[in-house]
């Protein structure tokens, strides 16, 4: 492998700017890395389409990505990994990595009750992509360690990561709201099912402590994801050796409310971000 | 006018299920017509996308209720009023009729201290649609009635709409935070203006009273739009005769998310919705 397939760059593909979590994580885990994100903001959501719909709009839209010759695709987004992953490794000849397959992983690493409970969507959750993949890697361990999943829809944590009432009252009840819908059991481990709530962790923590009475240990897919992503590189030989990196954001949709959005997502202000059209 | 014109049905188009609000209005102030609804759920929200883009999708949308020979198109949805109705007008040969004009002129009916508040989305209340529009009337309308408009943000509305939490403590909160944003002033009109916000008036009305210490008239778009549909129909002769009437739902995406959301915004379920697929 030569140089310059390592220098190739990340890709890292999501709906909106929700993924943008990941590409933090990302920033934080592989510093020599370049990595080119892709927003379909044009399209987003995902989470209420058809799952055909989902399919056609990732591959359509990874396109973008296709060209920028990345070694690795990354798809950073709930909706498009549990409709679209096997679609996209099919269609793409470079490994793919979603963000559903790492963070069920670390459940199985972390849990000591084996009682596992999963936020998301209402897509994320209907589509049953966490429980099947812990379930999965579970039976394939050695001694099943999981005893109960369940799982609670959570649509209006997005809104309120978006509208960046992360912590305060209103987050902290509509968090305890969400939580008592769990049942009650020896909950040790949450999984943060969705990009958006990682903005939201501190809120979720100190309330599952107080749902449950003991400290929680919370799963997120960014950092999750970005541990594997670098896993899978390493393992192709594939880590970047470069001392700069640049990072690039591609937005299918660039009104304002995105931009804004993207600062909170990403935790500083993406130097810039370029419109990409898309067509069918 | 012959009886086949009257007979033709009224379009509502919306980018949506929001535009159900209004949907419903039109049904109880208009039951004899037969009302067709197109929500473009595949393309949903419209809100954070750049302006031309909303009116790319508005005019290939309504393409859709056009072949099925409207002879009035209602565009309830905001965002599309707010930027493409001008171009819906020029593009089609039917009476127009948005969701935003009509509550400015109840507005200017209704106020007595001229202070009017306006609630809307992120998108709405950036493109200034409602204050302009009232002032522009005010203008043309004999001795100046509006003294100052503020508007407020709330992104937070929708989702709470949507996720059936109209009413109790945490939508009480929201709505108290967002009033809380306007000047301490004489308010005795507030504009909800955003379709979904009607399901929240009950909680709205309570916190405006509480938040102003007096009775607070709430304007909604889906009852003074019905109102302005009726009279453009009655002033063209082309109210309908019929004792019966049929209501068709089209749906450019039909996921299970719509369906039960439609039947929150249009208060019983809707008989039955058809997918159809639009090409641009």
């Amino acid at each position: 492998m030569g140089a310059s397939e390592r220098d190739r760059p990340i890709g890292v593909f999501d709906s909106g700017v929700g993924g943008l979590t990941v590409m933090r994580a990302l920033v934080e885990t592989l510093p020599a890395e370049d990595i080119v994100y892709l927003g379909d903001t044009a399209r987003v959501p995902y989470g209420n389409r058809a799952a055909s719909t989902v399919r056609r709009y990732a591959v359509n839209a990874t396109g973008t990505l296709m060209e920028k010759d990345i070694k690795a695709l990354v798809v950073a987004c709930n909706t498009a990994t549990a409709h679209a992953l096997g679609t996209l490794k099919e269609t793409w000849d470079v490994p793919v990595i979603g963000v559903v397959e790492p963070v069920a992983k670390r459940v199985l690493e972390v849990t000591k009750t084996g009682i596992v409970g999963v936020l998301g969507t209402r897509g994320t959750v209907r589509s049953d992509c966490y429980p099947e993949a812990i379930r999965r890697l579970d039976r394939h361990g050695g001694a099943p360690r999981i005893e109960e999943i369940h799982q609670v829809a959570c649509p209006l944590l997005v809104p309120l990561a978006e509208e960046g009432w992360s912590t305060g009252s209103v987050a902290e009840e509509v968090a305890a709201e969400y939580l008592s819908r769990l049942p009650d059991l020896d909950f040790d481990t949450l999984v943060l099912g969705c990009t958006h709530y990682p903005l939201l962790r501190d809120t979720l923590a100190a309330v599952a402590r107080r749902r449950f009475g003991r400290e929680v240990t919370l799963l997120d897919s960014a950092t999750c994801t970005a541990d594997e992503v670098e896993a899978t590189l390493r393992s192709r030989n594939l880590l970047s050796g470069a001392e700069e990196s640049e990072h690039e954001f591609l937005l299918t949709d660039l009104s304002p409310a995105f931009v804004e959005m993207a600062e909170r997502f990403f935790g500083t202000s993406p130097r810039s971000m370029t419109h990409v059209d898309i067509t069918e």
